[in-house]
């Protein structure tokens, strides 16, 4: 089938044809380094994801039901498996520790759901680091777009990162395989119809956050690899009348799909995490961290915190009263709070360690409350604002805030930053040695020089 | 984790409580062996499936990413592969010829959804025809309540079968490894936040329609076999603040969940199709044939024919205006009208030999129209009325009209018409020989007395 001109004027299609032009010398030589950093923050998050109960349940069932060879390696045990068990599994496990990225705008997590599957079909097919490049800027570009698109009323149902993040894979999944625009168009159809992803877990700590990303990167790939054996799906699968914007927003904004294509370079505007927590709690934990820092107050002198956050955190958040897994302490607002305020640190090492165990978190967890801020809710999701007000236990009110949180674009880690940061995520579970991470860092940094990404990584202990 | 008693009042608890406490000895004769008809109707309809291109895409994606052994069987290669393949490519060919059953109040196809994961379950784990019956009413009697929990409003963009197909799997698959109703809570979770399907690719003419199928019986396989494993789930999936009926219902009824547990028995509720189109076509066209049948009337003699229809027919058909595929053809109310009118039967063979290729059916089509009827709509989706107004060449205008569709629970196929639809089935594309057939009809019979189902199907040719 084709399409007339004039039919080929919808936003999903132009966006089609922007992902089937690009090319890695189009796109700004910031832009690709940035990517590496997205890379290795991304590759790092999945190696922490080893051991937990849910990944291990995921490696059980594709042990059960898929091959036991292949190229496509699963990070956390360095086992080779199909494509779509790596996708599915590496999906999860960059999710887990609830270290990786966020695009602030769209409110999704580019890197779960786009490296492993652009990874998987790299291996599986013996591609080339450019090739991964590519690939993963096509699905950040798309997928950004797309949950822009959505709008803020499909996440308040929706993890956004589920149901978009089926798309980007799909986009960058296909642009791997040098699909034309007709081809990116169907993979596109064939995952929508398949995105999926609800915030109800939340309220019982439940394991399908990292299901959704799992799903997302496997279902993105297949559909991929189903477009490019002509297996169809709709084209105006965003904006058709009974497509996803039908059925799941009530805001989507067309515009949003093409938005600056070719010159704005949403890839570059993610945010990398700073806190191991849900990212709609790091704003208010910056603001706290800088207050502490600012008036040397401590814990003990802290009556009570008010954390002025948009509409969003407190659909995420809310739910959330009393955590009883880690997981569930990630989007505890007073959780994280009450270890900025104690350990002066939300980070990996606190969540294991402190979150749950430590008294003076739980009971400073009860002098947390959230309310909307009329300001941070219409700023919001373009930028993040940060804003407490601190009252002490001797009369003070103390305020602070912060614009541009650690980890934003204006306010980004550094390569030593990321390295350590990696460092870090590869000792939480011993799943990689400092050796192992240096030598996965150091191939991130010419990632656009491999010629074949199958044996990339250090070879498996 | 456990739920105190209070907390286990919640529908979707009570109705995971019935299918946990469920027995075969518990189920009216009368409703088990209308569970052997859907089973044979529906293993006939996944035969039929063989050569479709979208089945044969789905067959190359699970050779590539799936193993090549295991004790499930692929119904249209009788090929063996993990649970999780097999429900998927059975689950995809069971839906493709548009012959395989329908539940009028969900607007379910539950046979699609409910015995390709049960099947490919049991054959994995050696389970009795027993285990499968039983298994499949609690697919079918959770996932009929489950459709009718979710309304009308979530199938105008939604398609039912694979978004609450999803749920219906999970649950017989749950049953099928004998979960509490803590676990089948738990299966029911991870299924509902995969749940997805949406109407868009009918404009397309897409393969969406069997991918759907086959996504909600792999998904749901795989919900109950991590459910088992101890993955966990959202427990309010279905009613909760962000479950589905949140995100995609706005007239969902929870009472529905729970409507005559142990009493009504949904599973023999469903109806048989009779033509081999989209079941929204099969009253007009019934009423059709019988006022062409009554007034011998030839097609010829006929000007314009108006269909009274509920709302959701023109939902699903009014995007389909000139079919380019005999599937589409199947959701064209204009060609089946065609096929009665000149054919005076739109079954598979009409449908293979003249939908797209006859001048006569081409040129009824457009004499026909769709006028929302308020009564038939008030009506639905209880009670699938057919009514047609004929306006004739020489300036008659007759009527006839249907209150029970052929096929419908209380107008429904004898043993001897099912048995020759399968055969049917089975020759359309050389899926099973008569003698297959044959031995397939005889062993669902007397499906209660098989030991062990692994070796249950024909030996392969």
């Amino acid at each position: 089938m084709t399409l007339s001109s004039s039919e080929a004027t919808y936003p999903t299609r132009q966006l089609c044809e922007f992902l089937a032009n690009l090319k890695l010398s189009d796109v700004p030589a910031p832009v690709v380094e940035r990517t590496k950093d997205l890379y290795l923050d991304w590759i790092a998050s999945a190696i922490a994801g080893k051991d937990a109960p849910a990944i291990r349940r995921l490696q059980e069932f594709a042990g059960a039901m898929g091959p036991g060879t292949g190229d496509a390696e699963v990070l956390v045990d360095r086992r080779r498996t199909s494509p779509y068990f790596a996708a599915l599994i590496n999906g999860a496990s960059s999710h887990v520790v609830e270290q990786d990225d966020v695009h602030n705008g769209s409110v999704l997590h580019p890197a779960a759901v786009v490296f492993p599957p652009v990874l998987a079909a790299a291996q599986a097919e013996g591609r080339s680091g450019r090739d991964v490049l590519l690939a993963s800027i096509a699905g950040y570009e798309a997928g950004i777009r797309i949950g822009e698109f959505m709008g803020r009323s499909h996440y308040r149902v929706f993890h956004t990162t589920g149901t978009v993040g089926t798309l980007a894979a799909a986009a960058a999944v296909a642009k791997l395989f040098g699909l034309d625009a007709e081809g990116i168009n169907q993979a596109l159809g064939t995952a929508g119809t398949q995105a999926a992803g609800l915030w109800e877990f939340l309220r019982d700590a439940a394991d399908s956050k990292q299901l959704h990303t799992a799903k997302a990167a496997a279902d993105g790939l297949q559909s991929a690899w189903l477009a490019r054996a002509g297996f169809t799906g709709a084209r105006r699968i965003l904006e058709g009348a009974q497509g996803m914007a039908a059925g799941m927003s009530s805001d989507a904004n067309p515009a949003a799909l093409t938005d600056g294509l070719g010159t704005r370079w949403a890839t570059a505007e993610t945010s990398f995490k700073y806190f191991a927590s849900c990212r709609h709690t790091h704003p208010a934990a910056d603001a706290l961290a800088a207050l502490v820092r600012r008036d040397g107050i401590a814990a003990e002198q802290i009556a009570k915190v008010t954390a002025h956050v948009h509409q969003g955190a407190i659909d995420v958040l809310g739910p959330v009263v009393n955590p009883t897994t880690i997981h569930q302490a990630k989007f505890s607002m007073g959780t994280v709070l009450g270890l900025v305020a104690v350990h002066a640190h939300a980070g990996l090492g606190e969540f294991e360690t402190q979150a749950l165990q430590d008294a003076r978190v739980a009971a400073f967890r009860d002098k947390v409350e959230m309310v909307l801020d009329e300001e941070i809710n219409a700023a919001y999701p373009r930028q993040w604002i940060g804003r407490v007000t601190v009252h002490t236990t001797d009369g003070r009110t103390l305020e602070a805030r912060v614009d541009v949180p650690k980890g934003d674009p204006d306010n980004t880690l550094s390569r030593p930053e990321l390295e350590a940061k990696a460092i870090q995520l590869g000792a939480f579970r011993h799943g990689a040695s400092e050796a192992e991470m240096r030598a996965i860092i150091a191939r991130t940094w010419r990632l656009d020089a491999e010629a074949d990404v199958r044996n990339w990584l250090p070879a498996a202990r």
